[in-house]
Formats: structure tokens, sequence, C-alpha cells
């Protein structure tokens, strides 16, 4: 399978409810939310997607070539691309019913295509217990490589789902604390909610799992998750599905770096769709990223083998665009390589 | 009656001027004067909803929440929302003749649809004396609930309609300051024209009534409405239809709230149109919105039911921004929110 | 008469090769010259437009009406408004040779009509003798109420058309020194070039009429032509037509009005549409405006007539925007009406 | 032939790829690569068009004209215009198989095309030798009049092909560093790479002859050309097919005449498509342009005779523009041309 036929498998599946667009920039999709769209207007979304494009690179290939090594250590372990996919729940009530991919099937893509590409997934949570039990079945089939992500449940019913991944042997556990007021959610009568510092340390206190934090956009809230003793953070608006008119998340990232001051890794997601936006966020501060939409098309159009496909194409094109910048390793991928 | 349902109403009425736009964003009707559009090109009144879409707001779930409380008092009286019906008169010129739905019908809408949601409409004056009179038939009818707003007359002329408008028994009365150039009046040969402090004092005086300026677009303007003894003013630049290419509304909000610095209530209209637009303009220092155009709809395609749908929209709406910025009542919606 | 008329007349002309758009803004028509277009890609005439409708304004109503005066004296003369019609030559060329409106009855038009409506009308000059001539020849059959604007011929030349100005009774003459590479004429082999100071002073010095030098846009060429005697300068590229990508007229109006430091009158041309586009020139510091294409299509569409209805549009509206702005008069429209 | 038959005769190429656009701007054929376009979303080459346009010039008619010379000297060789053609090769796999327009034809045209115009033209190299070789030929049967670019190949490869021309007796030979990462290269398996400053070293003394290096996009790029010995640079992004999302070179050309401070030749491509543009760039510093895309379509629309045509096309706008701007020369071109 190649890209292209992957793509043309995605586009034929039936009822699906991404339209697989050339360029997957939250326009097509505006507003449709249960749906892959962005909430209301759609433009926290389409705002993330066009802020990375409004930054330029400096091009510059004087210099003594080295191999290029995109690989990087993240909560004691090795990746090989700092690339993984964003947790993506409740596939049927989003993408459609007809073509019968459940959150276990979709699951089962993403944990085995990153893990064969060499990095991982993170896997949902939702409206019911199976959004988060069946994708958690699916790490522990394949020894724990993936981190699941829980919604801002009450304290116990999330201390409950911690325990649960850590008995699957996950390297890592996430909330997305943004979900406080998604919209599915409050359809389906389920408690999420805020949580205040306090609550959120009494969590990360009662597991050994490194502690992830997604949905951070400002220095203020970095810092608070840095109070809650968080080992790292995601920097992202939920892909715009949870409030129109937020600010793009590589907008808010340099910030967010200056407040964390390296005590914390940072993630990011929000419309990055190539190699080169990943080493623009690298260069900005982020030590990784999340792709979330084109995932699901991936998933759909190649299973397992399709995300594997898309990972390493997007880690090909991070390597290219190292190797046009001056870049040998992530670590020197730093905010020379902007223009400014 | 669902929301769907009232936009499908308002779409099928026979000969109505307003296209019922999914976005109500000045497009469409530009130049409509008579109609319901802005003057000329059509931009004071796209700018108004351009604007307030460039604004982004912070998102952030870390906090302790409390229940979401979207009331406030205004001139002494409790309301559920800060959300009120702007006037609009002339119902027949400005959005046809075959629908039948005069100033008396309209008024009836907004009048009892903004009480039963909790809020109070502000109904409109015009060409003709009954553009005045019959809305305030209908406040009376609705124990006084209801703010008239007044063209800027011939001195006698303005205080006798206040008058009226005092045995109606309403809570305020407002004047449309910059109807001094409205086309329709000097197309009825109704002189109107601006007025100096001097003449503003002389009717506020006249009245103990909560007086509201409305009409207000640069700091210089708030500071003469001051000094007339005016209660609150209305940034507004009547929906862009008295004065091509001014400045959007959320624009000068700031350099007015800092001149008029607490002594005056401060109410805002142009382009509002979500619940999170009412949080971006209370964040930048405004004490409520009016609306105007969307109401036409919701009274043409729900009537009275249709007006309090609508009115519950836009405050649950509110409700959700408040909760996904950290806001849980109205004084908590503080410059903090805006992304800058 | 009316103006919708007017236009549907226009509109009718067999081989008028102006599309007569609803907004004359230069898009319809980049690149036709010959023809009504700006040179090239068009975007010097574009730009023009574009920019001014960038300007926004404040409006005001809160102050002691007065009878809006649009009257001003110019040059000893007296006009009712600041709108003149800029000078258009070549008419058959440029505007299509089946309708027959060469430049004798162009001129014609816009020369009564223009006295009609109170002001004044400039005329042109061109490849052909004719071009100056039957202009020339309309302003004598209007007792010399015309100001014609001479191209940058040999020196002889220019002082032989002036002296035919002379006869003719004229209260001014003009050159439009940016005519100084303009294609038709090189097509047509006339020798048109620039001229240094010292050749315009020679000039000047040569006549006692006021002296207006069109085409200038930067500050240093103001400085020029303050040392060349000249009564007045227009601010103009010429309608986009002799170089693309110039500023707009509008964004060099300020900084020429501080070289100039009221020593010489300041006209402008480039865009104007409105008599709101008026006001916001003349709050930048001009003291009138030319007005180029849209009185091809008053001429076209009403002759004589046409031209006096359009002055009188342009004028009625730029008291509407004076009233709407707290202007009495044209001296009260300063910088303050412009938003910054 | 004049321009539009030319234009004509290029729509009529069967399997021409390029599309033949009136704007050659890079927005029709953006991502075909091979092909004609930009690389991925083809921004780069679009900004670099779009760049261009945003830069105004000052227009300023009031000087004593002289006549305008476009000449000048570079690398001891008289030119008649700074404007040359860029290097472009691999013709089939970019341009199309059904024309028979090979590497050697195609450099005929423009060769002996930029020769009879007085100007020279770069030739290219690519994944085949014959792309190297064939268009030395072409030089060989002109005298010597073209400049070869060799690929950042091994060191004694581009040693090799540096003697080579040599022998063909060139003024100059130039290296496109930034070909490092180029797709096709890497596709046909040819070992191209980034090179530090010592091997740029090594093979700029292994030749008497200028050495141009194209593809600098940085200060510090530009420093380390210096530091190389080279004689001049050329600003490049490679036309948009190399990177994705790098700046405009006329975004970075300021920097880059601020780094050399006057010790190298600064040439520049991207976008450059009227004599405008060339006036442009030279006010900010540039010696001389390469233009690329529109001599595919001079060399397939007309041959030499196109090539020849559309050079002194550019020719006498650049003369125009420095009439319409004061310019008589070259170093009059200064960056008070510029509007600010």
């Amino acid at each position: 399978m190649d890209f292209k036929k992957l793509i043309g498998n995605a586009k034929q599946i039936e009822g699906f409810k991404c339209r697989v667009c050339p360029q997957c920039n939250g326009k097509a999709c505006r507003g449709e939310v249960p749906g892959p769209g962005g909430k209301d207007s759609g433009m926290a979304f389409i705002r993330n997607y066009d802020k990375l494009n409004e930054i330029k690179v400096n091009l510059d290939t004087i210099y003594a070539p080295v191999s290029v090594d995109t690989s990087l250590e993240l909560f004691g372990k090795p990746f090989r691309y700092p690339i993984f996919a964003a947790p993506i729940g409740g596939l049927i009530p989003n993408y459609g019913d007809k073509h019968g991919i459940d959150d276990y099937h979709y699951s089962k893509a993403i944990i085995e295509g990153c893990k064969r590409a060499g990095t991982i997934g993170f896997t949902g949570d939702g409206a019911k217990d199976e959004f988060y039990t069946e994708p958690l079945r699916v790490i522990q089939e394949n020894e724990g490589w993936g981190i699941p992500t829980i919604k801002p449940w009450k304290q116990e019913e999330v201390i409950k789902r911690i325990e649960l991944a850590e008995k699957a042997g996950v390297p890592a556990v996430a909330m997305d604390i943004d979900a406080a007021g998604l919209i599915l959610l409050a359809m389906a009568g389920k408690p999420v909610s805020p949580k205040p510092v306090e609550e959120l340390k009494e969590i990360i206190s009662a597991t050994k799992l490194p502690f992830i934090l997604k949905g951070i956009m400002t220095a203020k809230g970095a810092e608070k998750a840095l109070e809650t003793g968080a080992s790292g953070i995601v920097v992202s608006n939920h892909g715009g599905r949870v409030l129109d008119h937020t600010p793009a998340t590589v907008e808010v990232l340099p910030e967010i770096v200056r407040a964390v001051g390296g005590k914390m890794k940072i993630l990011i997601d929000g419309g990055i769709r190539t190699g080169l936006d990943v080493l623009k966020v690298l260069a900005l501060g982020a030590d990784g990223v999340l792709i979330g939409r084109p995932y699901v098309v991936a998933a759909f159009g190649g299973a397992a083998e399709g995300v594997e496909l898309y990972t390493n194409r997007i880690g090909v094109e991070l390597e290219e665009a190292m190797l046009m910048t001056g870049c040998g390793s992530l670590q020197e991928i730093t905010s020379e390589v902007i223009y400014k």
C-alpha cells in the first residue's frame, strides 16, 4: 500500500463523515460536532492550521552534513520520531455508523501502526465506558504500548480509570482537561467539569505513571499544570471542538514554553500536517507533536499498515526539513530555524 | 419549536427582505437601506461582525468550578442574561409588506419573548408616529416591561414621547442620537438632527427615568454623554445604517470604557451573534449587549416563543463560554479572558 | 433623469469600453491601457480605491448642528463643492470608437455639467493636438470656465498651449507632469518627458495664471513643486495608468501635506467615489478632490445633465458625512474625523 | 514574432506541463514537483511573487531627464540589462515528454536568445549527466557565453564539471547549493548534500573562474558564502522547489545585502516577472536578477528569438520604470525608489 492508495480507500468508505480533503484544514467540516469538525464557526481548528502556515523557515545548506537523527526519549521511553497519534474517541458518533469502525478497531490501527513506526498512540475516552475500556484492551494486547487519555470525570472515576491503565502496563497516562465542556458528554449526561490544582494533585499523586495534562492554552494554565505535578502537557485547543475562537496552539506555544522553563515536557497538537510543521513547533520549543484527524484517515484507509505508513511519511518529511535547515538532531532544531 | 424550525419558518415568510443567512454578517444585504442592510458598501455592519471574530479568548479549565451565574442588575432591575433586543422600527419599509408583521406585532414578539426569557426588549421609533406608539402599547400591555427608544426629534417632541413612556411604566428610556442623519427619516421629511449636550441635559432632567444614549462611537462622545447626565450609553454605529466606513463597535469599546471610568452603564451592539461574542465584549468592559437583526429572524420565525428561544440559546452559549474560560459570574469576565 | 437612469444609459452605449461596474474599483479593467484601466496589474488604481476604504471615520452626533456648508474658494474663485472633474483625454482610443463621443463632446458634458453644479472641470491633452484644442473650445464657449491640463511637452509647446488657455479666459492651468512616460503618447511618437524644477519655473513664470502640477506622489516631489512656484498640486498617480505598483494617493497624502506646510493648495485624485471619501481626504489635509472615471460614466450616461447630477450626488453625500461627523464647514473637517 | 504570438505558441505545445498562466504566480502548478511547480503547498513560490507585488515605488517625474542606461558590468563582462535566465534542468521530467524539447534544445534557446539580447543565460544540471553536458555543449557552440550551474555533488564530481566548464570558455560558474535535498535527485539516487565552507573553499580555489553560490536565504548563509571566496551569490529559494514555507527571496534580500557589505555581487531570483520587479530588487541592493519559469515559456513559444524578445521586453519595462522614478542608470536605483 502507498499513500495514494490509502487516501483512495478512505474516500470510498461508506458513510465516512470525514471528506478526506486534500488539505485537512477544518474548512469543509466547520461546525460539525458531533462529526469531525471544529465547534460553531470552526475557526479554532482553521486558525491552528493557518497560523502554522504563516511561520516561515530559514533554508541553509552550507554546513557539514551528518546523518539526520529524528529520535528522542520521552518519559523514559525511546521513540523514532517526535510524532504521536492524538486521542480520538467516539468513532461511531463522530465518524459515522455505517463503516463499522468502532473505538476498538480504530485504536487497534492506531496502537499497532504507531508501534510499528517506532512511536506511540494516545487513546480516548467518552460518553460510554467502552470508549475508554475498548482502546485500553487494544493497549493491553500490545504489551501496554499506548497512552490512555481520561476525561475530567469525578475524582473516584478518574482514579479507577488510571488503575485500569496501570494494569494494562502503559508508560504514561493523560487527561484532556479541556473536555470539561464537551458537548457530546453534556448530551450524554456524563458529569465532566473543570478541576482545580488540588484535585489534579490528588489524581497525579495517586499513580506512579507520568501524567500528561492535555488542553493547556495559556502560560497561566501551564503554571497551574506545573503545580499539579504533571510530567508533561499537551498544548491543545481540542482541535477547536470545545470552544470557538481560541488562538491557535502554535500562537500560544512560545509563552507556554517560557512559563514551563524546561520543567515539564511539552507536546502540542492542532493543525500539524507535515514534517515541516513538526520542525516548526520543535523550533518554537515543543518536545513532540500529536496529530489527530489525519490519523483517522490513515486508520480508516489502511488500518495499522496505514497508520505506520502515515507516521513514516511525516517522519521522512521531518528528516528532509531538518536537512534543508541544517539540523542534524532534534536538539539542533532551535529558534534559529524560524524566519523572523 | 426548536431553533432549526424557527429558521425554517423565517425562510418561508413571503416577501421577507431578510435572507436568513447562516451567518448574519451584513454581506448579502449590503447597501439595502431601506431593507435590513448596512448603508452603501455595508462595511460598517460587516466590520462589526468581522472585528468580533478577530478577538480570541483564553481557554482554561484548571480551576474549581462553581455554578455559572449569568444574571445582572441594571438600572435597578434584575435580568437573567446581559442580552437585550435592540430597537428596530419601520418593520414594513425595512422588512417587507407582504408578511403583515408591523411594528405592533414585531414589538409584541420582542417584548413578550424577552420578558419570558428574563431580559428586556428595546423598541423603536420612526418616520410615522405609530412606529413609536404601537410598540409602546405593547409595552403597556406587558406592565411596562420594555425600553422605548426615541429619535432625536425637536425637544418638545422628545419630551412628549418620554412622558408617554413614563405613563407606560417603563424602567428606562433611550434615544438613538445617531439617527440624526437617518435616510428613511429624511425621505419622510421628519426633522431629526444632532443635539448638543445642553439639549440632552434638558431632556434628561425632564424625567426621573434612567436615560440611555445610543450611538456613541468615540471617547469624546462618551465624555459628552457623561455630561448630559445619562445613566448609560449604547456603543453602536446603528448597525452600519447611518454612516458607511465607521470602525467596528468592538474596536472603539475599550477607549470608551476608559473614558467612562465606571460612571455610566455601557451597553454595546453591532454584529453580536453568539454567547461567546457576549463574553468577549463583557471582557472588554461592556455591561451588556443589544442584538438586532437576529431578533428579527427570531420574531418572524417564532413570535414571542421564538424570541424567548433565541434569547435562551445565546444565554446558554454564554454559560458554556464562561465555563471554558473560568468565569463563574459576569463580574469574573475580565480582560484576562481575551488573548493578547 | 435620476442616477439609476444615468447608469442604465451608460450600460447601453455601443462599444463603450467601460463596463460601468457597480463599484468602480479598477478590477474589471485592470491592464486595459489604452482603455479605462490601470497599467499592467492595475494595482496602482485598485490600491487607490482600497486604501480609501480602509480609512474609518468617527461618528459623533452630540453637537449643536448648524447648516452644513460645503463651499470653498480656490485660486480666487468660489465653488459649491470641493469636487472637480479630472482631466481625461483621448476619448476615442480609451473609451471606444463606436459611440461617437470624442474629446469635444466629452468636454462639453464635463465643463457644462460641473459649471451648473457650481464646480469646475479639468480638461485633457494628448497624442493629437485636437485632444487639447477641442476641449479648450468648449471652455471658451463657457466663458473660460474650465482648467486645461497640458502634457509635459517641450517648453515652447507648453508655453504655446498656456497662451491658448489664457486667451480662453481660464482661471488656472495645469500640467500632468506624470504623463512623462505615458504609453499612448510613446505609441504616437509625441515627445513628452520629465521636467526639472528650472524648466517648470520657466513655464510658470511665463503666465499670470495659477499653475497646478498634477502627478505628485512624494514629499520630495511636493518640495520640488513648491520651488517651481506652482499655486497648487494634485496628488495623483494618474489613475494607475503610468506606473504599476505605486502607493495609493491617500497613503502619500499626509506626508505631502506636511511637506507643503500650507504654502500651496493640495488637490488629490485616485479612487474617490463617494462624499465620504471626499470627507476623508479633506480630513487628511487636502483642499479638494478630482474624480476621473465616474465622470466618464456620468457624461456618457447623461451628458451635461448627468455630470451635474453626479456632482450634486457626491456633494450631498459629503453633506451627510459632515453631518454625521460634526463638521459644519470644510474647515471643520480635521484629522479628528479620522479613526486612529 | 511578437509576445502575443509567443504566448499563443506556448499554449499550443502538446503535453506542455506549464499552463502558460497570464500571471506566472505559482498557484495553478502548486505542488507539481516534478513539474513546474513549488513543493507541497507551493507557498514558497507564491510568496516570492506576492511579496514583490507588496513593494510599492515612488513615482517622481520632476527631474532633468537623461537617456536611461540599463547596462552593467559583472564578473568583468558587459551586459545590456541586469536580467539573466535562471538555470533550469531536466526539461523532459519537469515540462513533459511529448514536445521533444530536451535540455540541449532548451539551453540552445536560452543561451542564444540571451546572447542576442545582450545578457547571458545560466544552464542547469541534474539527475542525468546529459542534463549538465548537453547545455554545456550549447555554451561551447556559443563561444562559452553561458554560466553552467553545478549541483552539490561529491567534491571530485564538482571539480570535474568545473573543468569541463573551463574548457567551454565560460565567464563564470555557479552551484545551486540549495539542491542539497532535491526530490528529483533523491529519486534518481544521485548523491547530493549540503557542503560546509571548507569543501566550498576547496572547490572555489580549484578554479580561476568567478564562482557563484546560488540558494542563499539568510544573512548567516551569506556570511558563510563570503568565507568560501565566492564572487557572487544568488538569493534564491530554488523557486520554492526544495523546501516549502520559506520566506520570499525579496524579504530576505535587505538583510543579506547588509551582511555582504558590497564584498560580493548579489543576484536574486524568485517571482521576478516585470521590469518594475527588477527595479525593486535593484533598489533593495541586488546587482541583477535571474528569471526562471517565464524563460521556459519564452523558449518553448519562440526558441532563441522568443528568449531574445522576452529579455528585451523586460529590459524595456525596466527602462520605463527607471524613467518614472527618476533613475538614469542602474547606480541611481537606490532605496529612495521604494515607498516606505
